[in-house]
């Protein structure tokens, strides 16, 4: 593993082989898979499980209930969701504890790449191959092969080449 | 107040009681309620204004103008505005400075939640238990209870239980 | 040149005079001109040149291929983009290398502001004295005196004064 200075690294980590580390990385109770490569700024939190030869590039927060299989592309500035309707504080008006919310998983299949600053609601699958473009908002499925972009994202081009009417390919 | 290492607290911060701080983040002249938890790569600004029991989560900027009231629940990513027209130089061609710009602020209520990803234009009010959803860039008042979502933000579920008819809820 | 602590600062990078760092920024590689100023949680990487007084706002990333000239404002959490398609492995299904993608470039014109929370997609010119309205998705070309607003972003005044009738200013 090669790693930099000024990293919050928790001592229960799972990394793989090769992994490669830049500064300023948060990550506790993860598990990273070989070759990964993680860039700066990032945060990913405990449960979250990440593939082996992925890219996670700088800003980008992964969080738990997120699993993302081999070979995914995770652009700058990407945030995952685990919550449908966060509250900060619970019914009795104390701060919410792990125990008022229930983690909702997303699933990023084999080669799939999110564009820089998207968000991705949780839920979901985004499937084999499926791009999603840059600034898209996700808020349901994504097809394999299926190229989506907006907000809300929508296809805009399937893995069969059939162009959307709607929208602009950015 | 517990916290962790690589901070950048100024010692003007004021902190109510129990604060936990992650870390890399960057605080400076703002005031910080009881029990309020905010998360990695956090900046807060001199004059911002944080409630009671606020979760403010990782990757998220609030600047000077911005006030939370209790108990809100501020997403990952979140990105506060105060000047509408922005610019690096003044009309002389050098540097702006405070003396530059107008600050304008921006209000939100008790208990209100902002997504993840959002994006808020500055001299709003986003109402008591209001939601914005994921991804949503607000440009304008969202009213006590109701749900937004979208770019530009609309309602999508008013206090009372109405869906509009536009748009997709995230 | 003033600086904080926390900070990754390659030995390649090339700084004008007058330039101010703060906190928790990684650049390596860059140009950066006189009288910059760059925000906590900035990346800018190799090849990235940045003209004189420009300001990087906090949580910006800007990448190889962009060009900002003189007097252009970046907004907090703006993200930069270089390839149109990434994908994590190359086709044999080893992590890409440089050698696998063609950097595509972007020029942001004299003057410009890029309001925060803002993706821009590669291969694009941004006018002089041209606006990104906040949380925009920028997918095309913009004219100089513009302003933009949306996803994907659409002029909502030219610098004829013209306002666009589709969408709503921010």
């Amino acid at each position: 593993m090669s790693s930099q200075p000024n990293q919050q690294i928790a001592p229960d980590v799972r990394f793989g082989k090769g992994v490669r580390l830049f500064g300023f990385v948060n990550l506790y109770g993860c598990e990273i898979g070989d070759d990964v490569k993680i860039g700066t700024f990032v945060e990913i939190q405990k449960g979250a499980k990440i593939g082996h030869r992925c890219k996670i590039s700088s800003h980008t927060f992964i969080c738990e209930g997120v699993t993302l299989e081999d070979e995914v592309f995770v652009g700058h500035g990407v945030t995952f969701i685990n919550d449908r309707y966060p509250r900060a504080t619970n019914g009795a008006g104390s701060l919410q504890t792990e125990a008022d919310w229930k983690c909702v998983p997303t699933l990023v299949k084999r080669g799939a790449a999110i564009g820089s600053g998207s968000t991705l609601l949780c839920g979901i699958t985004i499937g084999e191959r499926a791009m999603v473009g840059a600034g898209s908002v996700v808020t349901k499925d994504v097809p394999a092969g299926a190229i989506v972009a907006g907000n809300p994202a929508r296809v805009m081009k399937s893995s069969h080449g059939k162009t959307a009417s709607a929208g602009t390919v950015p």
